[in-house]
Parts: structure tokens; sequence; C-alpha cells
């Protein structure tokens, strides 16, 4: 049975500022739930169903169906809903390569570069404050547990560029290089820009490396790639020399 | 005004056994709109709260916004909504690189990759039955207009690829060759399978050449990329070679 304060403490968590108030977030289904069992995020309270979980019994709410629609977010609850802790926002190394993102707006995008952060080894992944909330239920459902190896923090980009000035800056803009024959190194910050408007002016002043990935059909210059199939392209390009010599 | 029976009609064209029945689907928003009356596609009715749009008066139909909520699929309806007629399902040409989708069921990854094949000039697109419909409202609103530059169409892929037993077939398996040292034609059919379970089996038998993406975290076999971004690296990698030669 669920109380009215914890429905609505829950539900609340769907809002950036009641997230940041009681410093928590929301996992929903039973893969996502047991991969954040397993990280190092700290458990709050879980409410399921059916399913088992070796956590201990002050955590455990058994709830019904009904008693699940209620506070979950999706349109089809799956069995498992979990609180779980923010950690605190600490400012992560920048060490290898370092995805930046400036801007990013829509949760399902994050979500996708998340994983992809999580696919190629990208360890840190740098956000402007005004990129969307990492602990946005869309963006937790989207990320499918990569969220748990992913350093992410939040900064104010220009200052935190300027002080790890060490590492060159790579970004995509229009009159890049060719990313297919631009030298990519080991070491580096790579800055994704907003969906619709790009990078900022003032980060773009501290690009020290343009580049971009060449369009085969024919050109039409309104038409871009989505900021995560973007992505994905170039982390591909950065990694692929060390693929080979696996 | 509108007639409760373009009313009825337009909605029902959300559902893909209507869409069938009349040939006829929906593309929303003024640039979407623009670039399909710019393209082969045959305008059957457009209806419009303010654009002024070169076309015919007869198919002209100016709204207000209380009416083109009643029509739209939209939360936020884009000033403008038109509606064209499906083209017949011609088997296409295939030749240089085929793009062949196997069972992908999500809209938004459908989208994606049409736009994917437009940025990469992958004329040809070959979808499998039960691959969600390229006319499907979601589809055509994630697509981006990249839908009037792609060739689609809907076979079996089983007698589609026998027939075409010309070119090789590259299917992304987990056992396949890593794809960054893999040699990569020019003439090839690549096959994406469905989201959940892969590329099917019968379908895996016509597989002349096996690839995969090579992954750089920690190995965690129950991971894998969203098919669309999947698609992106691969589309990537069968491009570069020539985008260097440039």
């Amino acid at each position: 049975m669920l109380s009215k304060s914890q429905i609505k403490l829950i539900k609340s968590l769907s809002q950036k500022k009641f997230r940041n108030k009681h410093k928590l977030f929301v996992v929903e289904g039973l893969k996502g739930v047991k991969e954040f069992l397993d990280s190092d995020f700290k458990l709050v309270s879980l409410y399921f169903t059916e399913e088992q979980f070796e956590v201990a019994d002050r955590f455990l709410n058994k709830i019904d169906q009904k008693d699940l629609k209620k506070i979950s977010f999706l349109k089809t609850p799956q069995n498992a809903l979990a609180v779980f802790e923010i950690p605190r926002n600490e400012e992560n190394q920048s060490k290898g390569l370092t995805l930046v993102l400036d801007g990013i707006r829509d949760p399902g995008n994050l979500g996708t570069i998340i994983r992809l952060c999580d696919w190629f080894g990208i360890e840190n992944l740098i956000c402007s404050p005004d990129t969307v909330d990492c602990f946005n239920p869309k963006v937790v459902q989207a990320s499918m547990g990569s969220l748990t190896r992913v350093s992410i923090s939040y900064n104010d980009l220009l200052p935190f560029l300027k002080k790890n000035s060490h590492m060159p800056v790579f970004g995509t803009m229009l009159d890049g290089e060719n990313i297919y024959s631009a030298k990519l190194p080991e070491e580096a910050f790579l800055v994704m820009g907003n969906e619709a408007n790009g990078i900022s002016q003032e980060i773009q002043n501290l690009i020290s490396k343009k580049i971009t990935i060449p369009q085969f059909g024919n050109i039409r210059e309104t038409e871009s790639l989505n900021v995560a199939t973007a992505t994905s392209i170039i982390l591909s390009e950065f990694r692929r020399n060390s693929a080979i010599e696996k």
C-alpha cells in the first residue's frame, strides 16, 4: 500500500526542481533497476509487483499493478520502480577523450549519447548547465543503465575548458576539416552543440580544431544529422584506429 | 471550415490500413510540406493557417488554429498540414550500397535511418513487410523531408535477396569481422535487424559477410547500440574511403 506522501514525492521527481530539492531520481523497469542496484548509486526505496531483489527489507515495498501505475512515469509500467540518491556533482577528471555537450535539450538525444559514451569507453561526459538533466526520467530510460557507467558532470563550459587548456578542443562546424582525414588524437575534448543552434558563440571561440562530417548525397545546406547520430559517427572515427590495432 | 468527412478522412490516415485503403498520407509543418511540394509526390490537399503556398487554388484550404488542431497528429500543430498520394510500391533498382531493413519497428528509428540514407547518398532502402510503414506520421515527421529523396520499397526479403545474388550481403552479427578493418565494397546490401531480435534466422542464412562494431568499454554482452546509431556508424565506414579521396 502506498501512502499519499510517497505518491506525491515520487511523482514530483519528474521535475528537475524537485529532484534537486530532494536529491533523488527514479529508475524504472527490472533491467534498469538491477543495473543501478549493481552500481555505486545509493538506493532509497524500491517498489515492485513480483520480482525478488537481493536488497535489505527496509528498502522493499511490494505493491500491486494499480499502485505502480500511480507512481510510474511510463505508459506501461514495468514491474519495478526504484528511487535512488543523486550523487554530488563532482568536477570530472578530464583525460582521454572527453565529450562535452553544449546545450543538448532533447532527453532522448542525451540518453542515446550516454549509451554511446558507454559503448565507446568515454568515461567522462561534461554538460553545460542548460543541457537537459541526466536524471530526467526520459534520459534515465533512454540511457538504459549506461548512466551507471559514465561519469557525468554539469559545468560552466567556458571556465571549464579554459582551465583545461592542455587538451585540444574539437568541435563540429560546417567549415571544419573532413573527419575521415583529420588527425584525431586520443586525448581531446569533443564539443557537440545544441540541436537547433549548434555550438554557442563563446564556446566556438575556444575550439582549436574544427571538424565536419562530409555529406554524400546532393548538397542541401539546410539538412543536418541528428546530434546523436553525428556523435556516434565522430566517436567511431576517434576510436577506429585503436580498434584496428587490437 | 472543415467538413466532418474531411476530418474523419485525415484522422484515419494515422492508421496503416486507412493509408493503404485511400493511398494517402499526411505531412505536417511548413518545412516538411514545402519539401514534399518540391518533390515528385502528388499533392491532394493542403490545410494552412497563415503561410502562402505557390500551388493551385483548388488544393488550398485556409483554416484556423482550432480546425488545424482537429486534424493534426502533433501535440503542437505547425501552421500547415498536407495530404499527399502514396506512390506505387515499385521494386527498387539495387545498385551501389543498398540498405535493407529486417523488421525495424520503431517509427523514430526508421525516420532517423531515412535521414541517414539521405545524408550518405544511399538511394535505395528496402524494407521487410514487417518494418514500420514509412508513411506513418511519426516516420514522416522524424525523416524531415528525406523521405522525398530516398526511394523506399517494401519487399519479402528472402526472394528479393535471392534474386539479387550478384551483390554481397553484409549483416551485423556478434561474431562478425571488425568493421574498422573489414573490406567494405561500394556495391553491397547492408542488412540491419530488428531492435530486439536482430536479423531474422532465414535472412542470416543469406549473409555472405558478417561484420560487427567493436565495443570499447568494459564488455557487457547484453548491451547493444540502438539500431539507428549502429546504422550511422556502419554507413559512415562504408563511405569513408570515397570521402578521403574527395
